[in-house]
């Protein structure tokens, strides 16, 4: 660069750019520095009660040093010692027992049995998270089939048009593949397991030692640190860590929901195109600079975007799956620093996204319905068609008559030249045998041709109401305004 | 090239590699074309048995015909008829219709019809094969880690010897991580919804309109669907097709079993690179070409290649999965014709081969106490500090003077030094406070090192052993012989 | 299922659907059985003959013998021995040396001497093939863009209408991408190096010995084996195989020109949706089956299932590199069995649907002009801005009034109340300084909206005309029908 | 949990953890917030200047308003800005102007015409960084290599003892790969094409209104911005945004680099299992908290970690290839801002690592001898093959008896029968034809076991040494301390 550049000013932390643009206050809590430290304090704190109780000679009173200083939580000063020791988890004991005064903690443990631990708890109480902001978003996308319930839109496959569905049901639809991703994020946060006390190699064997060889203490204290943490259930059988893939099924479950997300929000992009339906603004909301009347689907493209993200990270995570040597090792570590928390701060964005996207979009009804007239005969071809064959022609026979006219239909109107007459192409085809009556009688009946579409969001709804009741306050949730 | 090039000769048709070298017959079975049209072919006619019953006029007669000839699956003149009609649906239709010389199939159905419904089942079947060979598969590591419950082996951390633990409890660890992907197998299973008779835009029009607007009839039409496929729930709110992150939910499960399996194949990898286990040979296999003594792990080797494949078909999924353009399109249709036969092809291959690895490998125990007892000094370390900890000494204190110890023992010994002498290092420092006599009664008592290791290969047979009930055939299932 | 099912006819082979279905034939002979079987026993006489002239006792007459045999290439014969050896290798090697009753090749070799130079020939030529149809799609997009040169069409940021631009300007912007593609591909193909006859550790040891440990004699036989090849280098310092990550580089750099292509189809099958363009219909070419008219963009949308899969075999080749233990093994092997071929195959069937697609679209002017008229006083209003900027109008100013207006025309237009008369709304602002003259002379000059398109699209044809010259055969090259 | 939780404390801002924890401080440099920010004010500037001169009125002192405030950057007040207009772009426009109380910069200007540069100057800045530090891994690794040059160790392939080798050629065996990584790297910065000033839909409309329509003054601009980027070529015909699909070339040449180190990485810990090296520690590092001894290979694992992450950036940034629509849109925009910098954090901090790992190794040639002559007689086996040969046996043959005697010698050795006497075993074989004498010959010569390896070892070093004067610096750069 020429001239004189502006000198790099001194380097201030780059911040993590997923949670501190796009997270909820919520997520951010459970994966914060400090956040983390205050779990590992109480996990301390819980494993040497447990151990004292067990006849671990350890004085109540060093309890009670660790607890008076448990939320002194001072980063600079860890940092500083994990510069030193090149350890992080050495450090962060260091730091407590010199605030505490004591070398009590972490007595038979090895670092993987603190971090292990509190990561599960962190990824655990990420999902809850998760389930939450994705009962509120069926909820949202509930409101919003019912509303547009019977609002006939013109369906399209292959992006062309098709046959009519209605609104409510285009969105149901999404809502049908966010279920699914629901009910497997239900399924496995009722059966994630922890991985517990269990030594350097996974054998127990400093806890068995600690508490004088007496497994059923081992068996005790295992059921106190579950206990404290919240978990039902703790793998029997591990290493050094517990299985990487449990992480792969974790972002994979993430992913599944994000996808029925950034499937609805592709389509929004699409209708948007059309005109049919906006995102809406936020208030204030600037649109392009050079561009200022453009209602862009920025924010449905974020969510794309996001889920796009979350492919990657379960590309990262799948990375790990398999590939564990012997009892364990840290080759996943930088990995899951990474990988972990910005798989919950990405799928946190796109669900905080989607449901402001599900609050302030607007529908223009005039739009879609002009669309409709347009396609409308086209649309209903697969009507005549089923008239036709229960009249008693030969369906293929039918098809290929039907073919042919809206072809010619269609090349008349893009060639500009107004009216397709469809219609009139048809009734004189007696292959078809409906004359100009019998058709214009099938096109007359148009609200029909939505078919079971509004039946099937009430279906919908069905599944989806129950859960206002199951996760308090879902209904009325309400994200943050989105950058 | 120079020389006369040997001439290319007409190209024979490329076989499937992942079917033809690695996949079961009964995998095949699954996915092989004719075996698709027999399915295609059968779900037509209970539709139009269906349709039938429910008021459509179809003559008996005309189901008879298409009975009569459902076995002639001529796969050479489909593909004639694919390559006029560039549709390969309507190929098959025309095939099937002028077979029977009728036009009564397919009424009112669209492609995806038949199609979605038709691989839905080829998956809903090829799942249930999966999970009877991960059964078999846990049984058979049972098998192992029960006949290797109690055999001291040196645990490895980050590689290198950290303290000892059982082959059978090592087997165990990764039968817990298959377990694990067993059960969401299960849930998945239990759930996996079906798409049904949904019509072009899934909002059953034409089923509707032939069937004279009765909704009540359309639902006993898919209720009688449903119950020819097999399935127990379809999907109430559908495009033309279901959300395609159903399959990347499908493959994501298929790549946890198999990463299960590949991390216990990559440890068998590292352990036949210490000489401790090899995977055994098939009768009659030769080794490598140019060095024919060595039994290389090529079958582990194996599987860990097939979980790479798997993730990538994870990665293909994944990338159909969030981008369904409104009530969908074809966009995935390529990935899908590869995807999904050849994600199942791969972990079948994967499973008849882990099952193979784990009827076979052999292990030697000779070579396993050698290595247990070079390490038994450093491997104890452990256990010593729990024990001056026990007697009152500083956990900080002691872990600084067993490391300068450890440290430079290790180091001795890396110099070609012979004997590390690490006891008598140990023994000659305060800060530690165990004498020589103590740490060689520690060290004397190497049998109870392995610490639970032995109780949690019991809990792990606790799991796995009622599966040979619930999986008829899976204690006794071989594979056939591998390429 | 109820009723008698269908049986499940004898397995008859299950055909690679990428190969079979959608590669050509220049590219399945590249990867069929026979031909790879040539390209070995080509290499194995030239070896022979290399090494015959080098001193090894290898009997002219021996040669002659392998010469002689070595079209008899019986796959079944093959097939059967490596089902007894359970080494795919050896069981050519025994075929060839039994037919021809001799056994003088592979002296020296090991299977990867072998196999890596093989594969390393067939990704070559494969990578010509690729690079000649990509100047092919490039001369085809390169006639489109030229044909549509100066077509004026509502340019679209975040799928909404922004400013125009010309079709042809948009055809020559993936244009831009497919030659960044073809550049690297290019590079790539300069630079490819092949293994060489290296041996088992990569130490060519064995040649050493056969050759008396004559190190210029082994470098004789290295380049030998290149000429042979038609390679220009080799790699110096490999182990039993040559590094993995260049099997990525190569899937990589096909998944680049493929996304151009999938960026280019994805925007088809967004203007099929609003009518302005179909990607055509190949002769005899059936729409769906239920909706005969509809022109869907279906080959477009295969070319973005083809992106997708490539993307696959990115993660599958990602997930080899940097996995290399020590001098090598075949953990690698059944993956790049699949995703070298599928990779060509798919990449081959990808550019040859883009090349039809491009040979067949249709672009509908009258339908793009009626979209341009419906969105030019809105296109126009970054060129207003300008001009009140010009005319001494503060920017931010003029940017808040001007969007003010547009989306109050904008609102007015989606609420149905027809026209949205943007033009007076903006004239009665003073902040924006143009009175309806003013704008009206603006509006007037539309052609000139198009800014630099036209000239951006000659720029393109400067890069892209000399490719016909340099790839005979490109411009005139017509892929076979499609499936 | 129970007890009293330690109360979550207000959130501080979570940290970039590759930035923060690996990063350097160049590279964080140039990903900084405030760096970017500099970077954007420069290039405004200069392209005011250059507007100006070309005749648009912007006064001069206007432009020495704005670099009198350039330096003033103030994170917190922009982001109070975003927060409000809820678009970055604008909000630090406005900061700027409102800095400089004026409102002249961005005139013309599209917010990609400025975010795209300036994003690309930072791959562009980044890449050369990474070019720099892998030349460094590469010297380092050639004196690692040129050290070793000579020293036999066991080659393996499957992990199992295969051919000797030597410690130096194998360490050139990754430096190859590495440089392969390498000149894709070089050919990539060299063509590295930057996006330029090309408005809202590509098209220049907005320079070429404000330059009154002038295409030679717009191309002077241009070619100004060009310089003062520092970038060769521009792209000619783009849309809002360039092709993402360079990116996604971008990130998985980082990905190929990251591959040989993590090929390298592995390897060293697979060795380090063994005993034979160690990666050493850094002075003050802590080991394992529980297993104070270990010399955990823990900076390979996270090479190899950090190679998993960039396989994750791939699937990412292919995931935004191939799918532009239109003339773009934002839907890559969170994908970038994550993806891009940190795949620049991780390959420094795996290159800072690998460097460090290449500067501390520690080799123990005494136990690499001792593995030799365990494996000695084993590692002949393919020289006596070869010897057998050239005295005239049949090559099937002799493999044969020499697999049998080595497989019964092997079975031997893991029995724990002690010395396995391969010689004799083989000496006594005549379809060998090599007596003991012969055979203890061979074996004696071990040093000419490891064949052309030495050589191979200088022909890296020729391709390597040259880059030290290249890259000034490169061979005594030495990475911070690493955590």
């Amino acid at each position: 660069m020429n001239d004189t550049p502006t000198p790099f000013p001194t380097a201030a932390p780059i911040p993590n750019v997923l949670a501190e643009r796009y997270a909820s206050v919520a997520m951010k809590d459970i994966w914060s520095q400090t956040g983390r430290i205050a779990l590992e304090r109480d996990f301390w704190i819980a494993v040497m009660k447990a151990q004292r109780d067990l006849g671990v000679p350890i004085p109540a009173d060093a309890i009670k040093d660790y607890e008076r200083v448990k939320g002194q939580i001072d980063l600079a000063s860890i940092d500083k010692r994990e510069r030193v020791t090149l350890h992080d988890v050495k450090a962060r004991i260091e730091e407590f027992s010199d605030l505490a005064k004591r070398q009590f903690i972490h007595l038979g443990l090895t670092s993987r049995d603190l971090t292990e631990n509190v990561e599960q708890l962190q990824i655990f109480r990420a999902l809850k998270t998760v389930r939450f902001k994705t009962a509120a978003a069926l909820l949202a996308l509930g409101r919003q089939a019912e509303a547009h319930r019977d609002l006939m839109i013109t369906g399209r496959t292959h992006n062309v048009p098709a046959q009519p569905t209605t609104l409510g049901k285009r969105l149901a639809m999404f809502g049908q593949e966010l279920l699914i991703a629901f009910t497997r994020l239900e399924e496995l946060l009722e059966r994630y397991p922890v991985r517990g006390l269990k030594g350097a190699v996974g054998t127990q064997l400093d806890q068995l030692t600690l508490l004088g060889g007496d497994s059923g203490k081992v068996d005790q204290l295992e059921a106190r640190v579950l206990r404290h943490l919240g978990f039902r259930a703790s793998l029997f059988a591990v290493g050094q860590v517990y299985p990487r893939s449990l992480d792969f099924e974790v972002v994979s479950a993430l992913h599944q929901v994000g996808a029925a997300a950034a499937s609805c929000a592709t389509t929004v992009r699409l209708m948007a195109g059309a005109g049919l339906v906006t995102e809406g603004f936020q208030e204030g909301q600037v649109g392009s600079s050079s561009m200022p009347h453009k209602v862009n689907a920025r924010n449905c493209e974020r969510i794309c975007g996001f889920s796009t993200i979350l492919g990657g990270f379960v590309t990262m995570t799948s990375g790990l799956s398999g590939h564990q040597w012997n009892e364990g090792d840290v080759s996943c570590s930088v990995v899951r620093r990474l990988a972990l928390p910005d798989s919950f701060f990405a799928i946190d964005g796109l669900l905080e996204t989607f449901i402001t996207v599900l609050r302030q979009m607007e529908v223009f009804p005039a739009a879609i319905a002009a669309e409709n007239e347009r396609n409308l005969p086209f649309l209903a071809t697969t009507t005549i068609l089923m008239e036709a064959v229960k009249r008693g022609g030969g369906r293929e026979t039918a098809h290929a008559a039907i073919k042919e006219h809206t072809l010619a239909a269609a090349k008349a109107l893009r060639s500009g030249g107004g009216d397709a007459d469809l219609l009139s192409r048809l009734a004189g085809d007696k292959r078809i045998g409906l004359n100009k009556r019998a058709l214009q009688t099938i096109l007359g009946e148009s609200a029909r041709f939505v078919g079971a579409a509004p039946h099937q969001v009430d279906a919908f709804l069905d599944d989806v109401k129950p859960l206002a009741k199951k996760h308090k306050g879902a209904t009325d949730y309400r994200p943050a305004r989105l950058l």
